[in-house]
């Protein structure tokens, strides 16, 4: 049995291909997330790569084609260590699906999102020594693993623009949270694309290219843009679709959990808001009266630039029913749209309204009780 | 008399500090802003300098102070031309006052922004001629227009981040549309931060400095903060104030005017986008139906990287009251939020809620009436 067939740790939305998101709880724990509770998004089979085997090659507009091991690219290259935040543009679908469902994709929760330390090498570095050769706009990743999904069927790809292709936080990493990269995380070598979405940090990597257009992979071409409500998602892709790069800002409650009976009295409400790319968060504000009033959140020191932020913030509640509603403001003071209607899309994603929890308290709210 | 006091096609909010914007209906004309409609901010009495003694002084923590003419200053470095979008970090704040009073400010309305061609020379060769020291993390700028709204009274300035100051597209710039720049606009010399809150656009520069920390100045250190709703306004800033810099995603509705009586039939509606430094205008939504459907807009093809998208959808109005309401996503796929309510601030700074404009629609809906 394959190490990541059985977790009671992790909501399991899918076996085949492995899709699996850790339980809020988990997340709140920690501005780090285990390597075994870290989400796992797949589009196909996991292959396993024979580490002796495998090469990783660059080529396309570039003045030199490079091939490289994985000892010679951990020798060749200044090794980085770098905190980053993965978060899938499917991150929060479940909050979409519950204005209108959405056929054939997975109801992720609050956790399709992680953070984890990477190693390895600058994806800047690899491609100054293959030398960027003129025309290029793109670098193109492609992996092993086949995709009955895609329209045909073919092995992902991706691709990212070469202005942040170059910038310095874009790794090769052959390890996580110190220890080599498993299999399900993409073994021996995977990109991580800080502050984009998880889709662009294509795992097992085999080949890099260089070149003028984004890569054409479906994927990267047809896959993860966001439509108009009313677009067919199965049609010919309307000018209007986006297609997806940076994380737009998002914020979600890790607990309490969704749906608990609380004492009343001080409450500690925690979560985490993340900021794409080029922004920071700068504010998380949490309501109980449905957007009343907000108190200001504690922010968590951030484990990195490139991180999350956790919050925390103690709200006083008292018996009845309580919605707890959580926003996040980011560092060019833009905020979250509010509902998941305003922002529902027929491949539902990037769910970036403002989260909320439905809580009952119980007992008498004028008994101090102590916090919790 | 001066030559901004008296201007039919401008609203005109204060004469002392001058603040007016042009109407809506000239922003729609054109995707660069006429010189004299273009909307003017100020804190205080306008100076006029003269520009052959005027001389621009570079210092703070830089290898060697630098002191130069305007005429040193065109002839020592490349001239750039680059066409920027400014806006006021209080545009469309007469939105807010509808929600609830923001006393002592000025009510903008659509247009406390405009879009011209800069030229001038980049900061970034300036602050390399001087030669940025060890510590550097701000470029304050200095300007001679005491203003009686700081406290305590004091001339006006402001500081960017280094990064920012170091980019191509940061400008000194002493011509505008062609023009030599106008009193009113910062002549002899103004900073153009495209992206960036207009209030970091420093007009009348007359001194450069490299420092550590951002300008202590009021209007950078206290006004042009982000409050929470409850928080006072003349109070010490709370840990929760956000420091204005890049411009939040944002748009307006220019054409038809808010009010409007017009016959059925189609109808165009036209208007602005802006998102700010690292964002662009990816989508903009129409919707004649108090959002329950959506068109979405053409987007006029942008001036520059730097600059305001022009959109137009054609709507079929039917008879009777019609609420038309727009909204913008960027390229993040972040979308703007919904209501005023939302992001009400005790100084009323980026109201970026969805712009909307009430019309009445005469005539049989039925009878085709051909397109305006």
């Amino acid at each position: 049995m394959r190490s990541w067939d059985k977790r009671d740790d992790m909501i399991v939305h899918e076996q085949d291909p492995y899709n699996a998101e850790p339980r809020p709880q988990t997340l709140a724990g920690a501005l780090l997330t285990p390597v075994d509770t870290f989400y796992s998004r797949n589009h196909g089979p996991i292959p396993t790569l024979d580490p002796a085997a495998w090469s990783l090659r660059v080529d396309g507009l570039v003045e030199r084609e490079l091939e490289f091991s994985l000892l010679e690219l951990q020798r060749r290259f200044d090794q980085q260590t770098l905190t980053a935040t993965l978060q899938c543009a499917g991150n929060r679908r479940a909050g979409l699906m519950a204005v209108q469902d959405i056929p054939g994709e997975d109801p992720w929760g609050s956790a399709a999102t992680s953070t984890a330390v990477w190693t390895g090498v600058r994806l800047a570095d690899v491609l100054r020594t293959a030398g960027v050769g003129e025309g290029a706009g793109h670098v193109a990743f492609a992996a092993p693993d086949v995709s009955e999904l895609a329209d045909p069927a073919q092995a992902y790809g991706a691709s990212i623009g070469l202005r942040k292709a170059l910038a310095p936080e874009v790794l090769l990493a052959w390890a996580m949270n110190g220890e080599p990269l498993p299999v399900v995380h993409g073994a021996p070598l995977r990109v991580v694309v800080p502050g984009w979405i998880g889709a662009r940090s294509v795992k097992w990597l085999q080949r890099i290219t260089v070149q003028q257009a984004p890569s054409a992979n479906w994927f990267q071409a047809t896959a993860y843009h966001l439509l108009p409500a009313d677009a067919d998602p199965d049609g010919e892709l309307p000018a209007s679709a986006l297609s997806l790069s940076s994380v737009a800002l998002n914020s979600d409650i890790l607990r309490p959990a969704d749906g608990a009976t609380l004492p009343a009295g001080p409450t500690e409400i925690t979560g985490y808001a993340f900021a794409g790319d080029d922004r920071e968060v700068a504010r998380v504000d949490v309501s109980i009266d449905g957007g009343g009033s907000w108190v200001q959140a504690d922010l968590v020191v951030a484990p990195s630039r490139w991180a999350w932020r956790h919050w925390r913030a103690v709200v006083e509640l008292v018996a009845g029913p309580v919605t707890v509603t959580a926003r996040a403001w980011d560092s060019a003071a833009a905020l979250q749209p509010q509902l998941p209607e305003h922002v529902w899309n027929p491949k539902g994603y990037v769910n970036n309204s403002w989260p909320s929890i439905a809580l009952t308290v119980t007992g008498d709210g004028n008994a101090p009780t102590p916090p919790r």
